[in-house]
């Protein structure tokens, strides 16, 4: 059994350290709030983030970082992406030893096109980082926590480091498969949650089922389409990370994407969506690192440019679906056709 | 303008005799019970099928099959897959002229594992066969009757036939795309209905969305497997007739596959079941077919395994789950694994 730091305790990271204290680990959940980490290693709930899920008794929380990664050979990262830096720099400050970092965040930083691997192993100082390992797949936190069956994925350059994380979280409800294709984990995990923001918006739109399923399959193929040009196998798309992750996404009440993009589809503006949620929206800031990052490697992405301008320039939502509804492409098979991927090219 | 017939007058056939009399074509519908003919004529309405919705009033029907045929140069087959046969018996013993058969019927024949189309080339007299079409993808005929936006493919071996039929067929509402892949876009229509069924019984099971999202993942992986087997163009299956149908399909609460599979996750037997809906439920004779079709090519279909085993042998549904969720496979890529197409090899 490990000693595991658990860094971010929203409600993603919250049910991966259920899943390591079920598995028998010594976990504990780091946090910046005092009055929850209180909350969660006197009451063991955390409702704000998972009402209603009793926690694991032998599950510590703690403020103090410097404590909660003492001895820990595995730091398990689950912050919004914009934070990935910023507690990338104060764990490396607290560190004294070699760890595996496994990150759960799923984003792309704007301006910089960076990865969470790639900012991960720029700010943790190279001497203290055994290796990055990601965990990502179609898994909503609030059915992890009540032990409902999900399937996910561990991926590392090294598949040994993937194999151990494997080993860290499988249990006979949470089933991990191993990838070596960090590339392509990660841009699936990142931009599903683009095409969840869309599918939520023409959901809002009153627009049914046929259409989101159109949206979602045109989705899957723009993701392909920017995934092999940044080296990601494209293999990899068509499983956990990709077409898993994104079918919950767009269709799950759970997904806070979604819900966001509902929001937007039935007028509100961006603002009151976001203060609304009251929890990072991750698809948002996503959209601007996509945009910017297809022009930059010259991938047609319409979804995303529609929705960049939904976000960040104003547009009507029902004129940006119409627009993607109305494109003209007459055949399945066109080299430009939203409609089929290049999966087999 | 066109005069065509259409045979069927279930949810689909009406849905899509709208879309015909909304282009301004002359359309007749077909159905055998009277009393149901009557009221598409008298009252426009066809309310066990689609109720609330009012019918064109340029929408005639008729229960005389050569009456609905008469000066038609395209028939639109709308019929369930096992009455393929006898319908176009009657329907080449009235035959004048060769005419252009569009099907939309989803399923496979068990113990000959013909598809639709193959199925109409036995049975009409090649005289009068001009061409066969497929119009497939994700529509539901519930929304498709509200007029919302829906996308689908019609494939033809002979592409300017399939683009005849998305010229008939297109509109604001209704947008057609062509392949020319018949062979997977009948078996990607055929077999959606299977993993629906599945995740139908994972939902009655109560295993959330994470469960269902693995299983409709691993369920596209199998389909391509033996879709490829039988010389579809794997695309297709990325495409909406392949991913597309199986989202709507097994996301939507329109979905009569999904309903039956949700009443026996919830423990009702399938002959309740399928008294229960009243309608024909597709999966449950392709899991036959496609049982049968995948020991003779010698394909892996775990899911239709588990599923033949719920439907034909008894199998408790719970325990069919459980052994899906538990098959051990650890990395995503291994070549026997479920949860990767080999779409890209």
């Amino acid at each position: 059994m490990e000693k595991i730091a658990v860094l971010g305790a929203g409600s993603w990271g919250t049910a991966l350290a259920m899943v390591l204290s079920d598995n028998g680990h010594t976990v504990t959940l780091w946090g910046n709030k005092s009055e929850q980490i209180n909350e969660i290693n006197e009451q063991h709930t955390n409702k704000r983030y998972l009402p209603e899920i009793n926690l694991p008794q032998n599950l510590k929380a703690s403020v103090n970082l410097k404590e909660a990664i003492n001895g820990a050979n595995y730091i398990l990262l689950v912050v919004p992406t914009k934070a990935i830096r910023e507690v990338c720099q104060q764990l490396n400050n607290e560190l004294t030893n070699e760890v595996t970092i496994i990150h759960a965040s799923k984003g792309i930083e704007p301006d910089t096109s960076k990865r969470v691997s790639e900012m991960i192993s720029e700010e943790i100082d190279s001497k203290f980082l055994k290796s990055v390992v990601v965990l990502s797949g179609p898994s909503h936190a609030e059915e992890v926590a009540l032990r409902h069956p999900t399937t996910v994925t561990s991926a590392s350059k090294n598949m040994e480091d993937a194999e151990v994380v494997q080993e860290l979280f499988s249990n006979g409800y949470f089933r991990v498969y191993t990838n070596e294709d960090v590339i392509g984990v990660e841009i699936g995990g990142a931009l599903k949650n683009i095409i969840a923001l869309a599918a939520g918006i023409t959901d809002g739109l009153g627009y049914g089922d046929n259409a989101k399923a159109a949206l979602m399959t045109r989705g899957l193929a723009e993701i392909i389409r920017l995934g092999k040009a940044m080296g990601a196998n494209t293999q990899t798309f068509a499983g956990l990370t990709g077409m898993g992750d994104l079918i919950v996404t767009c269709t799950s009440v759970h997904s806070r994407n979604w819900r966001a993009g509902n929001l937007l589809g039935k007028g509100k503006s961006l603002d009151e969506v976001l203060d609304n949620m009251g929890m990072v929206v991750e698809g948002v800031r996503t959209t601007k690192a996509a945009y910017q990052l297809a022009k930059q490697v010259n991938v047609e992405m319409p979804i995303v440019n529609e929705l960049h301008a939904v976000l960040f320039e104003n547009k009507n939502p029902k004129l940006a679906v119409d627009a993607l509804m109305s494109r003209v492409k007459k055949h399945e098979g066109e080299s430009t056709s939203n409609y089929i991927s290049d999966l087999a090219e």
